[in-house]
């Protein structure tokens, strides 16, 4: 029974689409979703996991994002509330419906027009029509705008060629390709009319309706993953495939019959990254789900270390694990980072939805903000399952208990919807310069030299991030006024300095490629810079995760839930703080003294934390059916 | 083909047991240990597993580390040595054949006498007995001390009474247990005549010759894990089993038939302690093997980020991923540090088999060495080997690639053998006081007592922090006199300085304890200063690794390969500063533009390296068959 500040959490966490959470928590409950697929084979795993997809298409689950117009409801916010809640149970669903309904249904949707949405929509939100959304190459992960699959209209048929240059080409780790799909979003480099237009979106009959392979199609299994085995990943070849004009997906760019090409959007790169742009809830989703996962993985690891005991206090009485500092240091912080991300994604959801198409700058936030998010949550997921996989010992080892599949599925987070590492690039870049359209081919080259006409000053007035901290001052009272590390002023301060300050170091460091003529030197200078920019990005993060914080917090009503909330926030603000003090140290911000009271601090934060564990936890509200693992089982352990 | 210089370090890491090491190596190239084990069922994996450990019994593998009066070797160097190169190949027949090999034989070879030594061991190390090592229950895990289980001695049948009280008292995650094993080493509490006398350890059968479980036997299996598939791990419960008197393993305590009790031991803690020192091969193996596993996944993970290409250079040619900066920080500074850790490891084994067991100091270092080993290790691998699946991308996190395998088997090897945070703790402590008499029990409140009677600086004496550091100035000659951060004086002065001022200052606040007689406020400033003593082993630890490489230098003749290893050596030495200067700042050890030298320099040893990085990795002489995955195959993918 969650206590009612537990409840209280809860509902605020929830959030804008608080009905749908509950929904899902409803569907969570019944059997058919709780099959376990840990020993069983892959063909066991993909073929329930099917099942489960078939079953959330007929109870309507899937119907959410779609337009009213082929009998969706219009509301992404709730698709994607409700995709998060499903993240707390077994991932290869997730995923699987990710493929099905993000992915592959998105890019119908979204780089559609009306004719592929009357054709198509309905049967893909009923999960008649399996598909797949083939991007990523074997030979190309991150730089997808140099794909080499290419589509060449010929006027005289009226259809394009599909092809797939060499084995470096094929589309590889699709999902669905590798049994269920039976329609893929190609996306390939568009030839007509003797001129290349770039890479766009086909829709290509890669199976039919007997599951058989269309002619021209070769698939390979990918088999066995690291995780997600209940998701049907596939290696694709196109030898010379023809399908019909209309195949395109024709949003910003369209081929007539006479093979004359035409586009809203002028430039290549920009139109390119318009198309990916609306991509963007792919993102957005993938963080939210490693969020979930998060919170599940600490809902288990707390409640186990609040009942586990090891050893025996002075008065003879077991020590439960929780009480020890190592053990609250392993899992406190990362619960207080937790709430700092399931706040930041919340925000960042209602943006999603609340901002308009046309909005560019209101838009390219967004994005860089939910490449921001989709690598900083799916680390934080990675490090902090293992972490509550550890804090379980041996029992978290046994896959009954959820935790090594949870860690296995979330790893290739880290990887597929764009690559971490070059995603907080993209980050650090759009913070750089405000401006896609000059950064839009995502080359290193051309950044630097972007970078170089800009005056680093004028770039740090866009930053802006200071913009926010007078607010947080009214927001989060601080406990003193000494300038103490308690002081939240000081800590607020002291996030917006680093993100500003790091990246105006970053734009004048830059600045010195305009001082060569050399390409290669130019790269250089990039290149080794490049760990400055992965830093440039992380300390924004920090700083909009705890931006976030503070606006939950502030959207909350007074009282003893709220009084809690704060508290967690001093957590995060301070064992972030504790982890750059050798940053603030060289940088000057940070005394000898005050570096040490950081780590005291966190210590004292946690002893003070401990007796409210539980409740932080219960306030995630995972589904009783996915925290049915027996290390929480009633009694220890059943006798065989 | 590898390069001289990578020869001469493969002879040089290869060290005193290079023999056994080619040895394996060229067992390895034998297509029955090449079966790959990813998407079988659990019954397969372990039906492959347990014919490849016959194979290896048969070939002889499996006799180093026994007495030559029972067929064996007596050379537990080269057994160990032989189970880091098995490490190389799937992790499961490694747990395989150190439970059968290791823990269960190892187990009547150092807590047995003659009798037992002749009447099993030439089955056990042909593998035609097979067993358990028993020891951990459900309930606890670290504290084995406290195990609930019982053997009671009856004089009037001659005969030990075997019981499992309750479900938490039940052995659990015990290899060998759940199909395979027909005997098992239990270690119970001993009551006889009336009296407890703690652990020991018995042989009781589990299962007859036809694999039927024996009377008042139970066990579940413990199925499906996070990994290690093809080891069946399994709970037992002693149901009063009735075994003779002769199955006590009688080493350090005997019952007559009278059912009196001698022991060479008369301290109860002592004589355990005692009994899981000659057990300590174990950790060394446990330390090895996860040294081998990093070392495979850096050879993949660097072999592919010379081939793998991303984006385009300035003139057009694509650029490998490992020339950029980011990805040279993930992979390099985590070679730098596992060189360190096959150097420590090395000369620890060397350690374990050239002292002798009377040398209780020796023996005593060499268990707190193994401990922080072992946590040190496998933490390292275990992030070590995800860093290098991220790098790989999606072909990273295919199972035929190796990476998420590894990555899911080693996990546990964080816990299993001694959780690393409690094994920290240990040197920790161990380092505190030099005593494990007086620390035996491992319980927080004793040892916070008896540190209290200590003085710091007597116990800052014991550590002899610098004991190493002038000899080190001749081995390794600065580059500069003049200070700078390449100057390795500067270097070692650091590490040492920061290994004993952690030291200290956590004896100084220990010593507390001493000024109140309340257990709870005692218990409070042990439990207050945990972090504290985790960072004591920590920087320990760091200086030993900084030492062992030293040492490995000095080994090695003047030359290029010798060369190049002393600027892998800084990289190791400077990273570990790097990553370590917020508390050196913090300690005024460190100012802000020495601290901001330290990143760059990391920067800038990573651009020196990356050239060699191959070569580095080729010294590794891992196995060609360990390497034997399409992300390396010659042609890029075959096509289906």
């Amino acid at each position: 029974m969650s206590s009612p500040t537990a409840l209280a959490l809860r509902a605020h966490l929830d959030g804008r689409w608080r009905p749908r959470r509950e929904a899902a928590r409803a569907l969570a409950a019944d059997p058919r979703f709780q099959v376990r697929l840990a020993g069983r084979s892959v063909d066991e795993q993909r073929t329930i996991v099917l099942d489960q997809l078939h079953l959330l298409a007929d109870l309507g689950f899937t119907r959410a994002g779609f337009p009213a117009a082929q009998g969706g409801e219009d509301d992404l916010g709730g698709f994607v509330a409700g995709f998060e809640m499903l993240a707390m149970g077994d991932l290869s669903l997730l995923v699987k419906v990710g493929v099905q309904f993000g992915l592959f249904g998105g890019a119908i949707l979204n780089l559609g027009t009306a004719p592929h949405h009357e054709r198509y929509l309905a049967d893909v939100m009923a999960a008649r029509l399996l598909g797949c959304f083939a991007m990523t190459e074997h030979g190309r992960g991150s730089d997808v705008a140099s794909l080499r699959t290419t589509a060449t209209f010929s006027p005289r048929t009226g259809e394009f060629v599909i092809r797939t240059p060499d084995d470096d080409a094929s589309k590889d780790y699709i999902g669905n390709a590798g049994c269920h799909g039976r329609l893929a979003v190609v996306f390939a480099q568009l030839l007509t009319a003797g001129q290349e237009r770039g890479v766009h979106a086909f829709l290509v009959p890669i199976r039919d309706a007997g599951g058989g392979l269309c002619d021209g199609v070769r698939i390979r299994d990918d088999g066995v993953k690291g995780g997600l085995d209940g998701v049907d990943n596939g290696r694709i070849w196109f030898d010379d495939v023809r399908i019909p004009r209309e195949n395109l997906l024709n949003r910003f760019g369209d081929v007539a019959a006479d093979g004359s090409y035409s586009t809203p959007i002028e430039s290549p790169s920009r139109r390119f990254f318009t198309m990916l742009g609306t991509l963007v809830q792919g993102r957005v989703s993938v963080a939210g789900a490693a969020v979930s996962a998060t919170e599940v993985a600490l809902t288990i690891a707390v409640r186990y270390g609040e009942r586990r005991t090891q050893f025996t206090a002075p008065d003879g009485s077991p020590i439960a694990v929780l009480d020890y500092l190592t053990h609250q240091r392993r899992l406190l912080p990362a619960l207080a980072r937790t709430y700092a991300m399931h706040f930041a994604q919340g925000q960042l959801l209602e943006r999603l939805v609340d901002t308009p198409f046309d909005d560019d700058e209101g838009r390219r936030q967004i994005e860089a903000h939910a490449a921001g998010l989709k690598a900083t949550a799916t680390w934080h997921a990675l490090h902090t399952v293992q972490a509550c996989r550890e804090a379980c010992g041996g029992a978290g080892y046994m896959a009954e208990n959820r935790l090594t599949r949870m860690r296995a599925d979330v790893d290739v987070f880290t990887t597929f919807e764009g690559d971490n590492t070059v995603l907080l690039e993209l980050l650090a870049k759009e913070l750089l310069t405000g401006f896609r359209d000059h950064l839009g081919d995502l080359d290193a080259l051309g950044t630097a030299r972007f970078v170089a006409d800009q005056a680093a000053e004028a770039i740090a007035e866009k930053v802006g991030a200071w913009r926010w901290l007078q607010r947080l001052r009214d927001v989060t009272p601080s406990p003193s006024e000494d300038g103490s590390i308690a002081d939240h002023d000081w800590q607020l301060m002291m996030f917006a300095w680093r993100a500003r300050h790091v990246l105006e170091s970053l734009a004048r460091r830059l600045r010195r490629a305009a001082d060569t003529d050399d390409p290669r030197e130019q790269f250089a200078i990039f290149n080794a810079a490049q760990d400055h920019l992965l830093a440039a990005a992380r300390a924004h993060m920090d700083e909009l995760l705890l931006e976030a914080f503070v606006n939950g917090i502030d959207a909350m009503a007074d009282g003893p839930p709220r009084d809690l909330l704060i508290r967690v926030s001093d957590l995060f603000a301070i064992s972030t703080l504790e982890a750059e003090r050798g940053w603030f140290a060289e940088h000057g911000r940070l005394t000898a003294a005050r570096s040490k009271q950081l780590v005291a601090a966190v210590n004292e934060l946690c002893a003070e934390l401990r007796p409210h564990a539980r409740t932080l936890v219960d306030a995630f509200g995972v589904p009783a059916a996915a925290l049915d693992v027996p290390l929480l089982a009633p009694v220890v352990a059943p006798t065989p």
